[in-house]
């Protein structure tokens, strides 16, 4: 992984060890938010360092909160709307230093929320704190306050709602499972509180059933190219206490097929109106292997992640990132000179393939012919 | 990947560049043989230093030949088989120079035999030469001569195998994709000439079209925790002049789903008498995605990976690999201290998803409900 270039970093006092020595039971969170708000900046925890170290950057500029979402310091459908408000916010306290008006705070908000195409949060999140600013006045403190207090309340919010989904989602695995006291699951990608400010949405669900005590096991994808499964997930579960094993993703059709687990639950990065989902890219295979087996494949995500303006699977812009992530490795190419890559960084999953979609609202059987 | 330690290691003149700049519509070799019989010992291809650089190994004791298949030194259904026959002529070789028996060569051969479980060539192989071992006899010079010379014959029988498969294979793909004219091709890991000892299988029939100036694009599936597909079959179409572009596993599903190729062709480590099939890990997912969409899933495939004493694809044993290769990249931990991981070397596709499988004697429909 990339070493920040343009935020600020800073070494945290907690190591992973600490936070992988916690009680498995508390509720407390162990480390800081994965997305914080500083008085006059943004704080994260820099995701490209994980797990080696837990290391804060400090956002101080738009230019770095766009960086930062571009490099996937900061990553996860929810986090990044988060980080999309709070850059709103952001681009008001340097507005008002600098002298500029609204109309500089709207071009930052344009270029924040440009940052990357797929998750719709971000745009949600730029456009919440966005709908506090008023054209016709000046950007003076209280506007700007405004702002911030709008941005600053996503943080809570955000947790709240992933409470809430956590426990709709794990009420749901328990009624869907064999037996509710040993759920095995595998999951794709992160969606644990790395993903959002804290507590997560499909590992958010994991949490609640592990709090009950009712956790066996849970396969994480290893999820390349970015390793998100066996960097960020795998480091999560370590810090809950919960036993895990990571796979590469090519074999999570076979934990499915082979019987390893009784459900599958992933997040979303948007969810169309029809149900299809996107997530990160090898979520779709494990969909097919779960229908065929007669598992419950299950998408934990926030209602800030359904996007009523795009009508189906096909309409949603799939970012396309760097071919190097998939070429290189620790800057050493382990493909042949000549060599190109292909890399999408989300998959559709096509929504008769989704048993449940769960929002801290309501649980949607979209498999069954349930609309959203 | 590991540098090998016990075989003796011999930079050769050719290098990868070299190879690149080969003909494209050439025949003929432009690499040494991936496994060769040099008068009293075997040299191979060490395909765990590939694609940096070209190297053999020569291995001069069963030992070392045994280490070879289990660091994947030499990999490959159809490579083992052979490398299985010509280690029990090894066997046989040094049991004479050794004063040793039969019962010393059978003891070698069974040894050999079990270096890997799931490629039924390797004990094809080995059971093949050992055909020739008379138990009453000295292990004298006749003796010894015979089970070299039935070895070596193998040499020659695959690559003739090979071409009579690909040419088939060729035939039988211009006949399903849209336009035989460009074909658009995803495969899984490599079964190249690297995973035979020349020419390959589901490569084969790639290398069978691209003479004849109708290969589009080839998807190559990097494929972990080893990545065959980016190291050795990038390697291999960056050799014969093939436009192609490496992805990451959990993106195969999506090349087949967004429309990007026509076909989808992989080879077998096993193939059970109902016509399952045993392949790299991350071949099911796109057997899975291919009949979603419509797009035909080939297996190619000597007859001698077709198994009549294995039933179904259940009682296929599949190969589990060291953990350290799914947590580990180039000897660094990329996963938590507390992590583990479960590393299964295959996956079985059920043969209602197989559209064709080719052999080089015949091609069975078995989705359609042709039986072997």
């Amino acid at each position: 992984m990339d070493a920040p270039t343009d935020a600020t970093t800073d070494a945290t006092t907690e190591t992973p060890t600490d936070a992988a020595t916690g009680d498995a039971a508390s509720t407390a969170p162990r480390v800081p938010r994965t997305v914080d708000w500083a008085g006059d900046h943004l704080v994260v925890i820099d995701q490209t360092r994980l797990p080696d170290e837990l290391v804060l950057a400090q956002l101080r500029t738009v230019d770095e909160v766009i960086d930062a979402l571009r490099r996937l310091v900061v990553r996860g459908a929810p986090a990044i709307g988060v980080t999309g408000g709070l850059g709103v916010a952001l681009a008001a306290v340097v507005g008002r230093r600098d002298g500029g008006g609204p109309d500089a705070v709207r071009r930052d908000a344009a270029r924040v929320r440009a940052a990357r195409p797929t998750a719709v949060n971000l745009a949600w999140g730029v456009d919440r704190v966005l709908a506090h600013l008023d054209d016709g006045g000046d950007l003076d403190e209280v506007a700007t306050n405004s702002l911030v207090a709008a941005a600053v309340a996503m943080l809570d919010h955000d947790v709240e709602t992933n409470r809430a989904l956590a426990r709709r989602g794990a009420e749901l695995v328990r009624s869907v499972v064999p037996d509710a006291s040993r759920v095995r699951v595998l999951t794709h990608c992160n969606a644990g509180g790395l993903a959002c400010v804290e507590w997560g949405t499909a590992l958010g669900v994991v949490r609640a059933l592990h709090e009950d005590g009712c956790v066996a096991e849970v396969f994480a994808d290893e999820t390349r190219p970015l390793l998100q499964g066996a960097r960020l997930t795998a480091w999560e579960l370590a810090a809950m206490g919960v036993p895990h094993r990571v796979v590469v993703d090519g074999a999570g059709a076979s934990v499915v097929a082979r019987g390893l687990v009784d459900v599958v639950i992933v997040g979303a990065d948007r969810v169309a109106a029809d149900g299809d989902v996107a997530n990160k890219i090898g979520t779709y295979p494990l969909a097919l292997a779960a229908a065929r087996a007669g598992v419950p494949f299950v998408v934990a995500a926030p209602e800030s992640t359904l996007d009523a303006a795009t009508p189906t699977g096909d309409a949603i812009e799939i970012e396309t990132r760097d071919p190097e992530e998939v070429l290189s490795w620790a800057g050493r190419r382990v493909t042949p000179p000549g060599s190109g890559a292909w890399n999408p960084a989300f998959d559709v999953t096509p929504h008769d393939l989704v048993t449940a979609l769960v929002t801290e609202r309501r649980v949607v059987l979209l498999a069954a012919g349930e609309t959203l």
